[in-house]
């Protein structure tokens, strides 16, 4: 190797390193932002977030990083360099490649219309008038046409997009999956939904002082492994987890004194999110490759917790005892089927966001068939409201009562996050693939829930997932895992098996 | 104006808020590792702190920033600027001049050393062993004068140093004022020693949860006139305020359930601090000139509000319920001039940042005299420890067991911060002098204080010192304040007041 290629490498880490620290920032500013911010620090929060965000965009797209991935993707040039070095130059080059063609004016007014949006979208969700954010959902489309459209003008724009998200998993693999799924639902949605045997949830309505859930929160997250020397737990209107580093990964929840399911399964969730981030090798730090590959492999760690492993019978079998001592006798009376019945709990609901497991991929699909229409010219902006509503009632057999509670439930549009909504289902498919290859290497993983030993579970996600951070494709990660690729059998099968026999449909 | 000129004003103060939004989110990046940094996290934060202190440096002592200053300070050119212009190029003038002669390898060394000094100084004061330290502060006191020469060749290195903290005020100020207040200082304190009256402070020691502690804290910092719209309020080791801007000032505390008094008082002293930052003019926001203008200034703020307000009698007519309130019936036995004098109580005492507020400035004055000589090359590093403990016998009549309660108590030096401390005691001298002027405007203070009407103190302040940030020297809000210069006079007079009317002496 010579030197001067070398010295190139290094110098390309060493600007790599930079960005990093700046990211890092930047998530800190966000963390910040959503947690702890004063009222009155809001706005000028946001002009520093923007000047950070535009130092790593620029950074990102420079001169300076164009000419490193020119030198140091020339052939022969990449058998010469460390092993993690092409990963991160690829990395990097994708980010490059999108980004370098949008005109600066461009991307400019973009960012301000998204600064915009968010306050145009949120009166109109009050207000429940769609007409309001029809033009800023147009003009969002738009953007995203001619971004796509700079950056390959040969694709289609919604796989350009849906690219983002979930690399490689384009609209003939969705339509499948999701068709797949969507029929095994909707009939066991119905089932479900008509039987005479339904769980009993009062108790669960009971008031549970904030303090508790705090307290009960930080123990679940201890339970499940977190670490809490690498990161914190707060709370935010909008709960999320948010990665620094993988010795710095910050989980936040919300308190609802009225529904205790809120904190527990949410902060069980984010909890899922955060023990990704934390279990990234730490051979990463410092590149663009230290965080999680996708958006999906992302939901799939989060529900492989939440759902998985935090609905689950032996779950429940040792923490019922758990949340017993947190709860000041409001389940005394209640017994551990009726329990674990209750909170799985499934009934069409309106609300993205609140769906049970049963119900929810209903949510996602819909949104991904008016994305896909949208981008394909069959569907105008205009119709979306009736044909979301015309949508929840074929496959839920509900109908909001207005926009608010319909198509306007949702932030991502207002951000211009087309073909973002598909990640969720599939980070749930991918979650049951993944709990049927685990049970395959740990045949006994009820009992090793139910004996509270999830070290087996922890160092098979680390093994076969976490470690490798970004620096291995979601496609190759279930492929690996699975041996074949993208299955909505697993998580069809779970369903079906679990909620027949819950309900005795 | 020609528009080239406007375009380029323009444009530097473009850069200038480019600059400061760094600043902010260093800050941010500050506090939260002071506060909630995941212990694995913080050395990743140590790197991300460093990446963004080095690009601000970096654009502070730029090429861009010398063409703006040079073109911006050019004769007949400043006449046509904004008014604010001359004020924020004349700030970053002095930065720049500071720095930009110094090598880049230097200044690499001398943070790299600055890095490792501070481990070193807490081994060394652990194990009470100034040897282990003393190369550092050799090293460290070189680069100071490598650096001092660097700047200012022609002038005294420990007035370049004084110049960062306290601009315009040296030795033959502090000299004077010094002297004049240790000759004050050290008898009264020994009267104080061994007079007969005694304050009996047992009560003040009973435990005090720190939950009602932290309620106390909020409760008084609102008593203040602090804003948490605009601030919040953390606990950290070693408390501090910092205010990212106007809109965002933090405080932080510490809580000692064995003595209250930390929290209590620490609290209102960062409290201080944080008012002044809280109201700065927010037309200066965006430039260097939002922040207080000098060190001296600063603390005069935060002892303003924590001695010559909060230990007041007036302000514990009022509160003294408030505070019983808090603390569940600890104080019911005990008298409002008991309260008073106990929380007043006076004696020598080892550690600067635990001394009472008569002892206080003979700790910073014994410091002040050791700079001096170390710079004027009288003392040498080796003779600080036997020379510490020499001064402290002399003013306040007691001696160290060892270095760890002596020479190596501070941190200052492992840092580099030289010329610092003297801002200690000037602060406290400038606050006496305005508590003096602000009585002349607000004759009825103590009642107005005891009826918890802040009002006018909070216009006092901002009329007189805050409003203006950095854009007015501290020379100049004394003068214009008092008419004169730096005065012990009103310091001293305080102290014999009240602590002969306490101890009757």
């Amino acid at each position: 190797m010579t030197s001067i290629l070398k010295k190139t490498e290094q110098d390309f880490l060493a600007f790599v390193k930079k960005i990093e620290d700046y990211e890092q920032a930047v998530s800190l500013l966000a963390w910040d932002a959503r947690t702890g911010t004063p009222k009155k620090g809001v706005s000028q929060r946001a002009e520093v977030y923007g000047t950070l965000s535009t130092a790593v965009f620029e950074m990102a797209t420079s001169k300076e990083m164009g000419t490193y991935l020119e030198a140091l993707t020339e052939k022969n040039v990449q058998a010469e360099l460390s092993p993690l070095t092409p990963k991160v130059v690829q990395k990097c080059q994708e980010k490059y490649d999108r980004y370098i063609n949008i005109p600066q004016d461009e991307y400019q007014a973009y960012m301000t219309l998204q600064g915009q949006s968010e306050a145009v979208w949120q009166e109109a969700k009050q207000k429940a008038d769609f007409e309001l954010f029809r033009p800023n959902v147009e003009k969002m489309i738009d953007f995203q046409k001619r971004f796509a459209n700079y950056y390959d003008p040969k694709a289609h724009v919604y796989h350009t997009l849906l690219d983002v998200y979930e690399p490689g998993v384009f609209t003939d693999t969705l339509d499948k999956v999701f068709a797949e799924l969507r029929e095994a639902l909707v009939p066991l949605v119905q089932a479900v939904t008509t039987s005479a045997v339904q769980p009993n949830i009062d108790r669960l309505l009971q008031p549970f002082p904030k303090e508790k859930q705090r307290a009960l929160s930080e123990a679940m997250l201890r339970e499940i492994g977190y670490d809490f020397d690498a990161g914190r737990l707060d709370e935010a209107a909008h709960p999320f987890a948010i990665g620094l580093n993988p010795n710095d990964v910050r989980v936040t929840t919300r308190y609802n004194e009225q529904d205790f399911r809120t904190a527990l399964f949410g902060t069980i969730h984010e909890g899922g999110h955060a023990l990704y981030e934390q279990n990234v090798s730490k051979d990463l730090l410092g590149t663009p490759l230290c965080q999680g590959t996708s958006m999906g492999i992302h939901e799939s760690q989060s529900l492989l917790w939440e759902k998985f492993i935090g609905k689950s019978k032996p779950f429940w079998e040792r923490n019922y005892e758990l949340l017993k001592k947190h709860a000041a006798g409001k389940f005394d009376q209640m017994s551990l089927d009726e329990f674990y019945f209750a909170v799985n709990k499934a009934e069409p609901s309106l609300i993205r966001v609140e769906a049970d497991e049963l119900t929810y991929p209903l949510h996602v699909i819909l949104r991904y068939e008016l994305e896909k229409g949208l981008f394909a010219g069959e569907i105008a902006v205009k119709d979306l409201p009736g044909l979301w509503n015309e949508k929840m009632a074929e496959y839920l057999g509900i109908r909001p009562a207005h926009d608010g509670e319909g198509v306007l439930q949702d932030t991502h549009w207002a951000f211009g996050l087309f073909g973002y909504f598909p990640s969720y289902a599939l980070g749930y498919i991918y979650a049951a693939q993944l709990k049927e290859a685990l049970v395959k290497d740990v045949p006994n993983l009820d009992e090793t829930i139910a004996a509270g030993n999830y070290a087996p579970i922890h160092e098979w996600l680390r093994t076969n997932v976490h470690q490798y951070g970004a620096a291995k494709k979601p496609v190759d990660i279930i492929r690996d895992v699975t041996g074949g690729g993208i299955d909505p059998t697993p998580l069809i099968r779970y369903l079906d098996e679990k909620y027949r026999r819950l309900y005795q449909v």
